[in-house]
């Protein structure tokens, strides 16, 4: 084995049992066949670990993809959470091993867990305050809307995107789909504000339905700040007055520069990053 | 571990080595970061060897995967197809473990090789003589040229393609794109015959370049049968005088009936059959 990396995780637990190793079966590996969530843990607690949960029961229903019993899963990473002060859990749950050879499933399948609990990222803060670069991806989002909203474990398009630029001063690349919708950035999603109109892309052709963003769009309209989830294009990108990426790990992140264009963080931005700051740093959610 | 069942591998070997176990943190199995390609092999050599391994190796450039030797897969191949009559080798190629938590890749990653090899699945061979029963999918395909043409690891599309219909007597279902253009079966390619012409469905936004595909192309080409690769419609479907899948194991299956309408096998549709039926049971690349 290759020697310890900081990137490596800490712990991996397979169906709740420490382990090093999977089976080459696994539908995940085969068929990207599976889906996953990566939960920010906190001050001993998973961050929104509820909704985290939800997305991944509804995934599991639009695959068809049996969980088990998903209280084990909560006390699982409450678990993982409790034991250190900050960390970064990631659930990723496959179809389990094949019964088949090929696309068929038997209906059978039981479904593999594997869970990773990595050390907090070192990283400036900086992000948050001072905003991130971003440029546009070049490459486009396939639609379909079978798989928009799920956070499942075809990832290539994200990969390929993430490697089309190298330079460590940009955080981000947004993506376009194939029909020329704005969709989202590779790991976050994207809010745009136009005048006093927050908005935000439509998750019914491909993206991921985020946490954060889910969050952000619940606090705005608590606090009165009206908010939609809309079909944006480059245009509404290239006329925002403010934007900005959401994660469940980073929270909001600014955007300062779109392929070179100045956008000095602006105050919608600012008042949803006081609205979810309390959020951020004492988990409301276990 | 589960029992033995019939459809597990006879051998699964991992860069090379008898394995059973691979790394919790391959990228394969997280993002289904890889490529694979499923040989057929009869008479103890494998069929259309080279032709996979070109598409193993334009897929490893496309998505930047650094292949290692190619000459070892080939070897490796060669030498499990040997050991018996008939079997079906899987080499699925992995950008390897993941260096760094997330997509982007450090470009040190090593690639993982996981090679299976199968017995040859027990199925009435009347598929190629009778022709099969094959249904159109409601799923439509996301379309994105950079995957297209791969057989590469994000393959939920077609497991969820696959879990539309249980009825036995269905063989395939036939793929729409997202803008409305025919594509494939779930594993296989697609041909139409309307008239004397002979087309096929271009895989430029969405498809995986099949062999078989590749070795119908040139047979009829090369047998003076006009053929081409088109963009084809739902209309080109319906209108279809004979229509056809193929794939590196069955060769060329007629499709006798598409929806419950009826089509006979026809001349062409028999013609193609006989040109490629010498390379089916004499392996002529390896």
């Amino acid at each position: 084995m290759a020697r310890e990396r900081s990137s490596d995780p800490q712990i991996v637990l397979l169906n709740g049992v420490p382990a090093q190793q999977v089976s080459p079966l696994d539908r995940a590996l085969h068929f990207g066949d599976g889906l996953f969530e990566t939960i920010a843990c906190r001050g001993g607690v998973p961050r929104f670990l509820s909704l985290h949960l939800e997305r991944l029961e509804l995934g599991c229903t639009r695959l068809g993809i049996d969980p088990g019993n998903l209280d084990a899963i909560r006390s699982e990473v409450r678990a993982l959470a409790g034991e250190v002060d900050s960390a970064i859990v990631k659930v990723l749950l496959s179809r389990g091993t094949a019964l088949a050879r090929g696309y068929g499933v038997t209906g059978r399948e039981k479904a593999t867990r594997i869970t990773f609990r990595y050390a907090w990222p070192h990283e400036t803060p900086s992000g948050s305050q001072d905003g991130v670069q971003v440029r546009t991806a070049a490459m486009r989002l396939g639609e379909n809307p079978a798989l928009a909203g799920l956070k499942h474990c075809n990832r290539l398009e994200q990969v390929l995107a993430r490697r089309e630029w190298t330079d460590p001063d940009i955080s981000e690349a947004l993506l376009f789909s194939s029909s020329g919708r704005l969709v989202s950035g590779t790991m976050s999603n994207v809010f745009i504000v136009a005048g006093s109109r927050l908005s935000t892309p439509r998750i019914d052709l491909c993206g991921v339905a985020g946490i954060m963003r889910r969050v952000v769009l619940h606090e705005a309209a608590t606090a009165g700040v009206p908010v939609q989830e809309d079909v944006l294009t480059a245009e509404d990108l290239r006329s925002a007055d403010e934007l900005f990426l959401t994660n469940a790990r980073i929270g909001i992140w600014p955007v300062r520069t779109l392929d070179g264009r100045r956008m000095p963080p602006g105050p919608i931005t600012r008042r949803l990053q006081e609205l979810i700051a309390p959020l951020l740093e004492e988990p409301a959610d276990a």
